[in-house]
């Protein structure tokens, strides 16, 4: 088999976990899953170690966040981090880095995944992706992978990740996407990224290219996938106490069930003690960071936007 | 009339305001009603400049809480704060400080008071003030204020004033507590404070002088008084906004009714902008010190005394 390389897509934005999140520090930033020390991206490089060395990971995220996305993947070569000028969607973000891979190794296989995603059953997940690279990429097939649902199993779901060799995705963006395919090559040519991304069409890959190509190869996967989508989600993949409270170290939760506490303040006073208390309360969501604090029902907590569109309001650009 | 002179009783420890009250740090020392910026201890002794100047205002403390009672009251004679070397109730306290007040002005007219409440009606207040010095203290009465019940007004609720001549209150501690009339008599000759002190017997004003005095004045009053006994309490004298809570300067709360929400940070990191948010909850209290954060509801709050005892249990002094 050709030598596989992976894309981390990691130019996410999002509001759902501030005051954790900000424009500065996405959820793929932080350590949103069970491991309170993890960052999602470095999870997400961790996991595919074992058949996608570093050495063969590239990185797309927004110019803002390459910075501190290097400080969180130290042992990524550098040169392999692609900083996108302005955000334009999954399309030219994986056109541009499977151009870039095939210009290094035309032969390559090329697996797309989202930073920001949560998988349990890691084990599981590899065979899964050495199916969909052995029996769809290789093969010639545009591959994604369905998620069983749980449910009933009549739906896969579309978790974001994508196979294919290089050269068939660059064929399939000229088939469907000329536009982007004409922006591609003359980046590839050596036209300037700063220049040449931001004309690029802001459109999905989905949408774009997987809607359209035919056939297409669809790999069932079951692997305790979970798109993090917010702090109930991450309330439900951390680790927790008899009472069902996820507490940082030295927390105290007292006659308090089910709560979700994360102290997310940053080294400068991180590192001061500083114990957080509950009493009497179930089922709230409560984060601490140096500049905010917030308390909200873990069935309410994708409401923490409403807090974001008021500090936007007022004017309040630091916080968001 | 004689010169009033004030005793202000200010040696309070208690765990009900936990996180902001610490044994470093008691309530007195902190501004819980209505006027975030002001201590109680300094509003106590505000609302008495009208009748009783800094100049005669005397403040018993304890030695540990020197320094800090000093801060809250620039303006008192520091010669005037006296620091007990342990805590030994309010008779020893009273007796104390009214010796020291006779050797100044044999003639003096003394006023006890707490300097941990609250008052709404200040002239009202004053008002009975007087009331208690002309008829009951000047009188030769050992005098205290019965707060008349709201509901029912059948019961007179002793709020910890009293009214006195300095000698009668000296010729009632020898009456009714000889063993402390000695020991006091002894600091007054010239005694090491440090060491008589802690012999002293240690025993309430109420029980040891009070009940079995006779006759005894007792001035009704109704002046809006509170002991501001805990977080309910804060939050009932509150400044709100027209949701119920009680919030501080740029905290947001969004479909969030009746909350409290105090940051008492330290001037070293409370400079720094903090935002706190409350999204959809109602009728807890949060409260953010340097290195605590407690979220309990409103109507249990009284039960922050739980983390007390479990940091002690583990052996978190500094918290305490």
């Amino acid at each position: 088999m050709q030598s596989v390389y992976a894309i981390i897509m990691a130019g996410g934005a999002g509001t759902r976990f501030w005051p954790a999140s900000r424009r500065a520090r996405p959820k793929q930033l932080l350590p949103l899953a069970s491991d309170p020390k993890q960052s999602l991206i470095a999870a997400t490089v961790r996991r595919l170690a074992p058949l996608i060395p570093k050495e063969r990971v590239y990185v797309a995220t927004g110019a803002h966040l390459l910075e501190a996305t290097a400080a969180e993947l130290p042992d990524v070569p550098r040169g392999q981090l692609l900083a996108e000028p302005v955000p334009r969607n999954t399309a030219p973000c994986i056109g541009w880095a499977s151009r870039v891979i095939e210009a290094r190794d035309p032969d390559a296989l090329i697996a797309v995944f989202p930073s920001d995603h949560h998988i349990a059953d890691e084990a599981a997940f590899r065979a899964t992706l050495e199916k969909a690279l052995e029996t769809g990429a290789a093969a010639g097939y545009l591959t994604t992978i369905g998620i069983t649902y749980v449910a009933g199993k009549k739906h896969l779901w579309n978790a974001g990740m994508f196979f294919f060799r290089a050269g068939v995705m660059r064929k399939a963006i000229e088939a469907h996407l000329p536009d982007l395919a004409t922006g591609l090559a003359q980046i590839a040519e050596g036209g300037e990224v700063d220049r040449i991304f931001p004309t690029l069409p802001s459109v999905s890959i989905d949408h774009g290219v997987m809607e359209k190509a035919s056939p297409l190869a669809v790999i069932k996967g079951d692997f305790g996938w979970s798109d993090v989508g917010g702090w109930q989600s991450a309330w439900e993949l951390a680790p927790k106490d008899a009472q069902g409270n996820a507490l940082p170290e030295g927390a105290l939760a007292i006659e308090a069930q089910r709560n979700m506490v994360r102290d997310m303040r940053g080294a400068d006073v991180g590192m001061r003690k500083k114990v957080i208390a509950l009493v009497g309360v179930s089922d709230l969501v409560v984060v601490e960071t140096d500049d905010a604090l917030v308390v909200v029902p873990r069935d309410r907590s994708h409401e923490v936007r409403a807090v974001v569109d008021a500090l936007k309001a007022r004017g309040d650009e630091s916080l968001i």
